[in-house]
């Protein structure tokens, strides 16, 4: 089947050559700062392209929620890390039985979730990895460095059912960046801020043999702070237009588009597409790129202007004018990871074939 | 079950009672006014509301998309108003199909659509409605009303395969309203464009029987217009934050919640829920209530600051510091259409009790 027919629209469309380029990428950079690839599963949501990234020398996946761990570990994926505190008996049991089937690790960043999660799978007979989750900044979740991850490390590591593994940052304030230089500074603060997080607990008698950091934009250079084991990049298997104006992606490399088709041209310099914020998604806003809420491949002049539910409002250049309903065009997202989450399935592209249909197996596994 | 027990989060909860009110509050103001009812089900996206609202007095429902209206009448509602043109080759099959089945009315803005549809149902040997839509100050799609109008109403009255039945306005600037002043003079204004089109039609010898306006929050001025003979409201089955500022919406008549956890308190005054935008979704940005992205029910003092892709942050009051993790509170979001097409089932319940849990049939059929 053609790239650019049959598919009905809109139609989430993944360029396999341009993700696994994306892919070899990130492993050469982790591989080159000698530290384990955990890529973000949350970007894709499907185990196929877990597979990939581990064929590539990936050690495993991390997701954020247990029903993310559940379609990876039905497809085939068994190395997880749970990036989220598990709390709450119905998923405990969850955990505790998906626990029997693949290597888990889950973050905490309280006693109450460490001990509710060592109770659960201490009574189903199994057990877990945990981490201890690190605030470095972003003032998410995380337990601040020095006393209080101590503290909380301390009580891990007495828990039955639970082996302690060493720490986890996110550094999320990397996507307000604005400059390579204020990537680096919040890459390294973080490895930083992991690293003698992971120290002090080893002075401590709490050996952290992980010491995990995340993100996209920080990973490179959280990477190649000493100390560092690990990092759980997500956004770069596909790339999009967010990544794009931190300066963490190339636009030619964004793997993701959607396909659309312009079902009305309502004025000169106007054209509406068959996909709005229940595709796009409102995530991110306008683009940093000039583009507005998305880019055209093909059609640089074009803005993606506005959004409702289920329209896309582009404003054409003159050169643009031509282009007349019925017509399609595919457009690189601001958020791709919100992207894949809309739809049910991905159509998977070599060139200009379609080679697969893929289900998203994680979809909506928000629980 | 009971709602508060047992449902895991984040679960989406619809109050009946609370929907009920909602939904025969409108239906009294429709009919009160003498016009007819059609809710646009891209709220819901589940038959079963659909016949709520029809056992109520709506004489069918409006959708978005082709996809919502395969999910309506598989779900047994067969007077369906598709509010979109329907363009390319795959949909217009698919449109020919369902035409077969039910009875479809489908609103158009261009000659290319509308003789894409009428090749296509005349060739399949079927027929469907149509209504030229007209654009009435949200400039998204739709012809200006005067000579376009008429244009494309002579184009569509010739077609094989099509009933010219008359005009569609949607008055989508009515979000933006921030006074029941400015709501009523958006309402006033559309009714008297898709009225005065009518009449036009008329005039040359175009019977326009059917002038349908949109909107939750105009609807209600529009029903009002003399000539105006349907009104299409969606949000106003559940409502939501978006309503509620508009002041279109009562906050205690928001019938849908999400129900959530406590998966950290990090600090004094900070809890995490284990929802983010991949269930509220990013629409709509801060509520004008001045409750962030979110309405914590039984706690005025909570704001939701802010969102990532499965995390909520919340900022306490004084009096919620006893909060913890483990704890479940339920949220109204900002906008529930969005929110419902985020999740694959919802849960029913009628004062403390689970009735149901329903899987959203619509979800995600952009196609």
């Amino acid at each position: 089947m053609a790239r650019t027919e049959l598919l009905d629209t809109p139609f989430v469309i993944i360029d396999l050559d341009k993700t696994e380029r994306n892919v070899a990428r990130m492993q050469r950079i982790a591989t080159e700062a000698g530290v384990s690839l955990r890529p973000h599963a949350k970007t894709h949501k499907m185990p196929q392209f877990a597979q990939m990234q581990i064929n590539a020398g990936a050690v495993g996946v991390t997701v954020a929620k247990l029903g993310e761990a559940e379609a990876m570990v039905a497809g085939g994926i068994r190395d997880i890390l749970i990036a989220y505190p598990i709390v709450g008996q119905a998923k405990l049991e969850r955990l505790s039985a998906l626990a029997g089937q693949s290597s888990l690790v889950v973050a905490v960043d309280s006693e109450e979730a460490a001990r509710g999660i060592s109770d659960a799978v201490f009574r189903a007979g199994v057990s877990v990895g945990m981490l201890v989750e690190v605030d470095c900044g972003f003032c998410r979740v995380g337990v601040p460095t020095g006393e209080p991850a101590l503290e909380l490390a301390r009580i891990v590591a007495g828990l039955p059912g639970v082996r302690f593994e060493g720490v986890l940052t996110f550094a999320g304030q990397s996507y307000d960046a604005d400059s390579e230089d204020a990537l680096r500074r919040i890459g390294e603060e973080e490895g930083r801020i992991a690293a003698e997080t992971a120290r002090l607990l080893e002075t401590n008698g709490l050996p952290a043999k992980r010491v995990s950091c995340g993100s996209t934009p920080s990973s490179p250079y959280a990477a190649r702070v000493p100390g560092v084991t690990e990092v759980r990049p997500g956004t770069y298997i596909f790339g999009d237009l967010m990544q794009v104006g931190i300066g963490a992606h190339k636009l030619d490399d964004c793997a993701l588009t959607v396909k659309v088709t312009i079902v009305s041209r309502p004025g000169p310099g106007r054209a509406v597409v068959d996909a709005g914020t229940k595709v796009f998604t409102s995530d991110g806003g306008d683009s940093r790129i000039g583009t507005g809420r998305g880019y055209v491949l093909g059609h640089p002049g074009i803005r993606v202007a506005w959004l409702t539910e289920e329209h896309g409002m582009l404003e054409l250049s003159a050169e643009d004018e031509t282009l007349r309903v019925g017509d399609t065009l595919e457009i690189v997202p601001v958020h791709c990871c919100a992207v894949v989450n809309m739809v049910d399935e991905v159509a998977v592209v070599r060139g200009n074939e379609v080679v697969a249909v893929w289900p998203v197996a994680g979809r909506g596994k928000s629980k």
